[in-house]
């Protein structure tokens, strides 16, 4: 019989996987990778474009689980490595206190933020990179935006399951929008 | 069979909880309730006395499980009227960006924060109470301290699991320190 | 000869007031008052119609300067009685870090934010009021708008300075766009 | 006669301060450098020893005025720069929000935190440091601590002003204490 889980590696079979989505919210890390000035001002943000739970191809954040045994902060690297590349150079910030707390459910009249899968309860950053940003092999692309070209109608109608409320958060906190 | 969970409630059954703990950090909300005047300052913090996972008998924060399909201000209001009684009358903050983010392991040197059960990851916040609170059939007693009461070794001697760290970082966050 | 300045009080006269104008930042404070259900969720939010420094009747937040000698969180509360009454009863935050820090310039162009007589630096909040607010004299009217009017184009056509942007900030952070 | 200010560069003469230090709040920035890993923890922080305002020789934060028609985030990083060197490479927060407000006035029974010369408000950030840092020609000494060194009673007793509760503020805020 197919274990499970791999404990140590915190890692969940697919059937562990359905099994746990539905008992528990899931916690997730999101992160908006930017490009920022020696000033901190944001110059650009990086949305990749990629087949989402909903069938859809949409530009998103950077996201993905915490596993168990995981800190926060190596699960930020650890899913910003995997979908930038290991030459991004994230510079993660000194603290998790999170810009936003993201709750994603399958209705997505609880929060306007939806997830088709699962309860989803995602601690949300902006992540300065420094290094080169290449797309993993899951993202068909990464596009560089201005944030005024980030907080249009037009990236708004590219995004799903509410997630440009997200990004709207994010850039608000650090005054780029 | 049993079921391990009720779907509607978004309980687990005993045993659904210890497959879960297994696999997945645990999303949590933790709390200091808190006396203020009308200027917002801080006059009071209150502390539960409850036997804790340890086995010991400890002061502690309120805290608790966010469930399946329940948004993080609804889990944080359950769990006060759950400890503090129904006529505690919290104002729950506007924001649920947590003033931090407490990582509780199994092991407790990873974080410094320690939970023989299980790796609970909790948004912890300070909510001020205006009426009568009252500890619930769990909690021995809930006691009232000064903010200089609150950082004192002797407080921090009666708590367990790192929390005493926790009680410091809400308190200076709001200047009480 | 005339004193430019009340030490008591911290007041300066109006001579004081444009010779410090032209020297050094000013602080502000500037507070969204918004009604929250018992989950702390913003219902509505209060916006003043007042005549602005550059001549307009615009839609505003509540604002002043912070005296000498005074604290924030007690320029917060005199301002909110000032501008909503002495029965607001507002819930003051028990911290003063702000949800934004917003810098206002004489020339718009540096932050996007504008004040015609000042270079002006504000800490931001939103204020959770329980009682009845009435507009003082300073003010012509206190409009009550949902989160999607005050978000909306018509809000943002009566806000002048770019204190609209400052209002999505606010919203933004309290999960309210 | 001579002028009060120099209008373009916001710097005061000396007469000209000590005017304005009796009848506005002065805003300032501080800043605690740090030294972090590749997952953004405190590994190391480093205190400025120098000549205080109250005549004492005192280890304290990064810290000088905002001055006329200067951002905030300009302020700060001049202020780094000048304290520590041209090559500290430091690496600003992308947002201005601050981790604490800190209120310091002559009288020091009011906020706890002290300065004999002015009340000023100072926010206080937390900022990554990436290069080579020296000490200027305002400091005598620019020391590296561990966390658990600088949360010590012994470097309690060496800052003055009540600067060293700023000092824990922010270390609690990254999880550091």
């Amino acid at each position: 019989m197919q274990s499970e889980i791999d404990h140590k590696s915190g890692w969940l079979s697919a059937e562990g996987i359905l099994d746990a989505r539905a008992q528990l919210p899931i916690l997730y890390i999101e992160a908006l990778p930017v490009r920022t000035d020696s000033h901190g001002r944001v110059l650009q943000i990086g949305l990749l474009l990629r087949a989402m739970p909903d069938g859809s191809i949409s530009r998103s954040l950077v996201s993905g689980r915490v596993l168990h045994g995981e800190l926060v902060r190596d699960a930020l690297l650890r899913h910003l490595e995997k979908d930038l590349g290991a030459m991004a150079l994230p510079v993660l910030p000194s603290s998790t206190v999170p810009i936003a707390v993201s709750e994603y459910f399958p209705d997505e009249s609880i929060s306007g933020l939806h997830d088709p899968r699962q309860h989803a309860v995602a601690l949300s950053y902006l992540v300065s990179v420094k290094g080169d940003c290449a797309p993993s092999q899951a993202s068909l692309d990464l596009a560089w935006l201005t944030p005024s070209e980030a907080i249009s109608g037009q990236t708004a109608s590219e995004m799903t399951g509410g997630q440009h409320k997200v990004l709207i958060t994010l850039l608000a906190h650090v005054g780029a929008i």
